[in-house]
């Protein structure tokens, strides 16, 4: 596989992380970069679901990936051998969450002015990295079937943070006790503005609803 | 549902945590003791393998278990209806993990003469937890087979303080790419002597093994 820029990030000094993360926030949209934070538990799928994204909207967008990981480079590697887009792998030297500044670390690593989208995959966690502003315009996450649908009730901050809840691996729906309502309405007492786009990301089946969403906000975005 | 015990659990302070640990491991073998702490992520189905491991062990040996959870109850009322044993539910008001001090807060409000077993049900993250001692005579884990073989490679930590590894939901690896040997071979990387134990919690499948796991564990170590 292709060699990826690893990155390894240190730990933030810079104690107000809102007031950092909104000026991320400016800069990036001074350079007409649209920055989306994806999270989720490990296991999700959030790197088949970027893939299978990415190769929907890479001949409509200039994408770059930042891949973050406790140590491994395996995924940033898997994204560009499968996209042929460039991807960096953030180490976060067992940090559990990015910040703005460590989003920044890895951003500096990227020639910004030569993408309109950079997805961070943040961290496999849906505690800590749900309590740091990155700096990103949207926060999405994914939550996958095997985890059930009472996760909103358990995990609140994380759904209340989220644009989007996308639910993947319906394909085992029927092995498993997920009702697709009843999740829909636990996310809704968390985030009532909330999307909720299921997907099957080993298929494809749905994921061009995902990528629309995300073509629709990078337009938006860079219009206004 | 009965009604179960609530405990809001308050930010540690103290920072020398690792003697902290060690000195209510001292206190819990005075009682006699033996304090297990069951570790994964969300969804792995942590809750239902410890119904299934406590109605195995109930007439054996006299068993309680502290849930950590964000902010719900459901499990510790999901417990303790399903078992018949006590069960309270520790909040940790959005906190990613448990340490010493904060188990302690747990075992004050139960009568701890009156066990053997007491198991900790962790946040449900394989990051945090894993970087603090509770105070617990052993770690496990429970990986879900949805969430992908390759787990220990990329959560290093978890896999190298946990003495048994748990696979659960054994009975859909013909719809994930999930390949025990595999598993095994990667836990065998971070841990050389974790056990690992297939199980399948909603049949009941295996749960046997792990059961006469901690049987034995808590038998040892209450003798010496």
């Amino acid at each position: 596989m292709d060699e990826v820029k690893v990155i390894e990030i240190k730990k933030s000094v810079f104690a107000a992380n809102d007031q950092d993360a909104d000026a991320l926030r400016k800069e990036l949209k001074n350079k007409g970069v649209y920055l989306l934070n994806l999270m989720s538990s490990p296991g999700s799928g959030k790197t088949t679901t970027l893939i299978r994204t990415i190769n929907l909207l890479k001949d409509r967008l200039r994408v770059a990936v930042m891949e973050a990981d406790i140590d491994s480079d395996v995924d940033a590697r898997r994204i560009q051998a499968a996209t042929g887009i460039p991807s960096i792998q953030l180490h976060t030297g067992g940090m559990c969450h990015l910040d703005a500044e460590m989003t920044r670390q890895g951003l500096d690593n990227l020639p910004l002015e030569d993408f309109d989208l950079v997805v961070l995959e943040n961290v496999g966690n849906l505690v800590c990295p749900a309590e740091f502003d990155t700096g990103a315009v949207r926060n999405a996450m994914i939550l996958s079937v095997p985890e059930g649908d009472d996760k909103p009730l358990k995990y609140p901050l994380m759904f209340s943070v989220c644009n989007v809840v996308v639910v993947n691996k319906t394909d085992v729906m029927p092995y498993f006790d997920f009702d697709l309502d009843r999740c829909r309405e636990h996310v809704r007492m968390r985030n009532p503005r909330a999307r909720v786009i299921p997907i099957c990301a080993k298929t494809g089946e749905g994921v061009d609803a995902f990528a629309d969403w995300l073509l629709e906000e990078v337009k938006t975005w860079k219009q206004h």
